[in-house]
């Protein structure tokens, strides 16, 4: 086990990392050198694939090597993010990537948390869905709005742990728990990607320890002190989170030798038994 | 970075693995082996040493390749413990292990949640250093404790994160916050190491990310469902959580672009001030 | 302080209870007493003002006493919900009970979560508001639908700790938070209400605590063992928590002598400065 | 249920406050009113018995309304601990007050965290209850020395949420429910006293709803901004917390319709079962 397929490609590494707010473009390209991604995603809107010195992104990303996820980052609209996806797919086409047919869709709802749009992203899922993208939705951990982007085609749901930027982590596990339950449990292959609000290693671990398919993140390796450094620290994480979740954890319990555990059963474990525990 | 050195032994590795609780000698090689460890530690009481057909666990340790940590496990009394030690170092000489100068300190204090016992444990602590041991010692969170233990001669402090087999974790962040402060502000290379509690990946990360030096665990992997996978994503686990400490983590915030990190004030407090506190 | 102001109802109280769910009417009428509240909520959905032996739960409210809040439970379409808020006006101008120009707007999006719609809730939101409610709308912890249904009229908006009946409490502390600062800063008197999640009096008292100016349960109090001395407890829990707010707490230190408090640096982490954070 | 026996004692009310770091004696003497506390602690190292400007502390509280639990605040060895305890005995004595029989016990082992120092705090419980005493113990959460106590004789065992001052609530709550676990499996009504830590109100609820006889505390009230109103929040939190606990609060659940609770039975609840929930 390693693989993650999403909107028909297999990639070899769970981690897609971003390609925003890094320093320098060299900066950017050796984190993502250390992250072991092989799938790296791309803001489309114009100004954000120029750098401040009018340097082009796409310059500095080995196409030969990575899967391009062009994203609607910046949309805070169907039609905006509609516009946004069909460009990214021009571009990427004449790039000769493999990644022209799919999108990380974002339709943003509040410019300072950056959290989105749920209406906005629904139906902008619904009509990409229709002009045949693979659509990969970053969503709120909001089960309700979970539910309603797999039924109208998203190839993959992204629910946010803590908003972008925020290093909070995966803030409300319930709720996340409550999403791979549904999405899941009459097709345990679903993908569900945590996208947003990762801090550090540890966080990525978590995710998988959850039962999540793959973690998406940028500010945490982007603005950590030593970017390369936290970048490898992540592809190990992600290795360990998603290691743990298929060796069934140990129980927790109040102290070794107690008669139960501590917590409960939670049927999104691979090996949910009455000895096993949630999170 | 990514030695530990500790007791005068140089490890490759900052995990340190058990030996007990295996299902079977062949699948604690295994995880031994697959968890990257160069230092294991054996109990030494001589009814430990032995497994339920009468293999000892020693044929099972290819000695060229781990240094041996002789531990005190299931002893009670300072006495016994000293006892225990003393019996180690003989064994250990006898098979040429450079393990035979240290020794793990457990004095327990209770048989349910094998948590030490701390005026025991110090007694031990002083007594073993006189006798020309390295000493690393098992205790708990306490703060006071692990002062204690350090200025009798402790090689190293090693607090649980939780009651040893309970996977609960790091119960208590503050209390290892405040022993790491304590015993490295005019030290900071003094060995602190997490010891007891992990139930699975990112424990092992935490505990890193904190600011400790090394983690020691066994039931985690011995009584996961897979033990040699999860031996494996607890060595990735370990690499993830010192890199992304060494890294510099991006600070939390209420949201990406807030001002300020979101642990300070909070504008709906009636008396927010710098020095007010959230949650 | 004591009254709480919303949708031009003055409440002595500022917990509001929930009138599902009991054994018997008798148990509800005697926990609702105990409670302290002066406000109660109602489904008005014909099948629920009527028990299991055909009483009507009107006839067992004190309605010289209690406000009614008549809510829309059970609807999982805006319009269905517009139209059991019609109702609910019709039957309590009958009554010439005061509520009958305010509703608890719910508009289910899943009928195992009993989470909330989004999009729906916000359409049935601005179409009351439009006929002339106030409304109240029971929402998830999402800041960007929050402020949405603040933008189309909500009289206050009602974010959901955790799922209806799951006793979790306030799984997400920091959305809240957002939540809180975003409908309050330019309109510090604009009333958000706790609804949903509550398990135990400490969750209540969390609640306030974070500047919530009111607090809406049921379960929590029906299902209890002991239905009438939790509603006691939720009483005292609604004066402490929202007095402890205003008493301006204490902040929170890594120990009580330290210089700063806990949760900004840590010295033990290795880019410790003043933007850094902790755990 | 609102009384709590404890060392031949009995109290009304469940909270006891400290009386030290207000601004002042009127302010110290208004806010234990409110705090509607029959029992507080005094400092009976003579540089704590007066303040600043010379007043005694003892002239500011109304003996024949509060129960004085003398305490050797400020003592770090046993022998200092004892010689406070005894003259705290006298000048109770001279006053007349019942609190002559008890003492609270502190033994200091480190003067930044304010922990106790395990083994002198076992070895003065030991000798004052020879002499005595009916002895009231300020430790540390570890279990162990928790039950050492009880076996020398304590007449509760009072374990600190967090340290002393640092308004971190009750950070280790696997550890209380073993403490509780352990010194009531046999002896259900044996007082056990969760004594520093406390920030806010719903810390003292949470204490109480683990099952914890009383809470002690001082410094969430005397630095709060407003030391009055937070003494109230406290009273109402005890009673809040303690009519909680024994209603049997309905267990945690993934979302309300779920079929099995979230987490495990704990046997401290007084209704536990197999739908109960341990915190």
């Amino acid at each position: 086990d390693t693989s993650l397929t999403v909107g028909g490609h297999t990639l070899a590494s769970r981690l897609i990392v971003g390609t925003g707010r890094y320093d320098t473009m060299d900066q950017m390209r050796d984190s993502l050198d250390a992250s072991g991604a092989d799938c790296v995603t791309v803001a489309v809107r114009r100004e954000r694939l120029y750098d401040r010195s009018g340097k082009n992104i796409l310059d500095f990303l080995d196409l030969d090597r990575y899967t391009l996820l062009p994203n609607t980052a910046g949309c805070y609209t169907a039609a905006d993010a509609i516009r946004a996806a069909k460009l990214g797919r021009e571009i990427l086409k004449t790039l000769g990537n493999p990644g022209s047919d799919w999108v990380k869709l974002e339709v943003l709802g509040d410019s300072r948390t950056l959290l989105p749009d749920p209406a906005q992203t629904v139906d902008a899922c619904e009509e990409l869905t229709k002009e045949g993208f693979k659509v990969l939705c970053y969503t709120s951990d909001c089960p309700v709005t979970a539910q309603r982007l797999k039924a109208v085609g998203a190839a993959s749901v992204m629910p946010a742990g803590s908003p972008i930027g925020s290093g909070q982590g995966l803030l409300n596990q319930n709720n996340l728990k409550i999403i791979l339950e549904y999405l899941k449990e009459d097709d345990p292959t679903y993908p569900v990607i945590i996208d947003a609000g990762v801090g550090t290693a540890s966080d990525v671990s978590e995710a998988f320890e959850l039962g999540a398919d793959g973690v998406l993140l940028n500010t945490a390796i982007a603005h950590a002190r030593d970017p390369i450094r936290m970048a490898r620290a992540m592809k190990y994480a992600a290795m360990a989170g998603r290691d743990a979740y298929l060796s069934g954890r140990i129980p927790r319990r109040l102290y070794g030798t107690a008669s139960s555990p501590s917590e409960g059963v939670i049927s999104t474990r691979p090996y949910g038994s009455s000895g096993e525990v949630s999170s």
